[in-house]
């Protein structure tokens, strides 16, 4: 029997704001039918572009990536905000909507020629996963390409990060 | 050939403070032998004492949490910092050395009569996870155990749990 993920999907209006229709994908995690299915495509996309890495930003990309990393057999390195990883790190300032925030991974997280996935649950900006994959490639990665469960449309996600791979599970409006 | 889990957590002196011996698990995620090993281990934990339903805190209780509940094939639940989760959620303070703390569970999250293994990186001083307890217990869920890689010695956790099934794969100094 084939699973809708979109059915597991949560649409909440005015989180974390007026106007915005939040897509809340934590009934996917509470539902293993729906967790499998998931995590079986991001594994199948990870094994078609040959990932050797799966790479997942703090907090929702470590729900998706570690086990799609378990499944397939390689390391999973989680991108963290500042003052967690207390080991040598590299780091990418960004712009948010107001201000800017600062990634980081650990420096050895990488090996220079290997080809990395980056799983996070939601495609919006693009900022988070474009200063991720600038980490990747300070360190010698190659960015073999990105992978959500949604992306937001009309917003410059996949714009921003133009150039590179990107798989959509879903596609789902903001508003 | 038998994986030894310790040979994989890195130690750091003086963080996140002088006088703290730091333990990483990131080396453990990087690899994959150790990261399957660890989750095995939670997984043959998790049905010995028959879960229904995986609990992990944000976020490094994400990273072993939602691989074990994908093992297992039951459901993940996320517990998180404030302003995270967007339907009606519950919430419980508790003290930290400085100031204090609030997570949230969904309240949909926990079935009544349900299960519940919680599932995180260290147990220190248990905080996190006697009001993860708490939660789960307002919600009308068992805590069937909690589950740890590290358990850090002569911090009080184990004795905050009192009462409470505790597996910890490692106990390690914190100095």
């Amino acid at each position: 029997m084939s699973v809708n993920i979109e059915d597991y999907v949560a649409s909440i209006p005015g989180f974390p704001k007026e106007g915005i229709l939040f897509r809340d994908v934590t009934p996917i995690l509470q539902h293993h039918e729906a967790f499998q299915e998931v995590t079986n495509r991001f594994a199948e996309y990870a094994r078609k572009v040959k990932a050797d890495v799966i790479v997942g930003p703090e907090s929702r990309g470590f729900i998706f990536g570690a086990p799609t990393a378990l499944v397939l057999g390689v390391g999973f390195i989680p991108v963290r905000k500042p003052g967690k990883l207390p080991r040598e790190t590299i780091s990418v300032k960004y712009d948010l909507e107001y201000g800017s925030s600062e990634i980081f991974m650990h420096k050895d997280a990488i090996q220079p020629g290997q080809r990395v996935v980056v799983i996070d649950d939601l495609l919006a900006t693009g900022g988070t996963a474009k200063a991720t994959a600038q980490m990747i490639e300070q360190l010698g990665g190659i960015v073999a390409g990105f992978a959500f469960v949604i992306e937001l449309e009309g917003l410059p996600g996949r714009k921003v990060l133009e150039g590179y791979d990107v798989y959509a599970m879903l596609e789902m409006s903001d508003s």
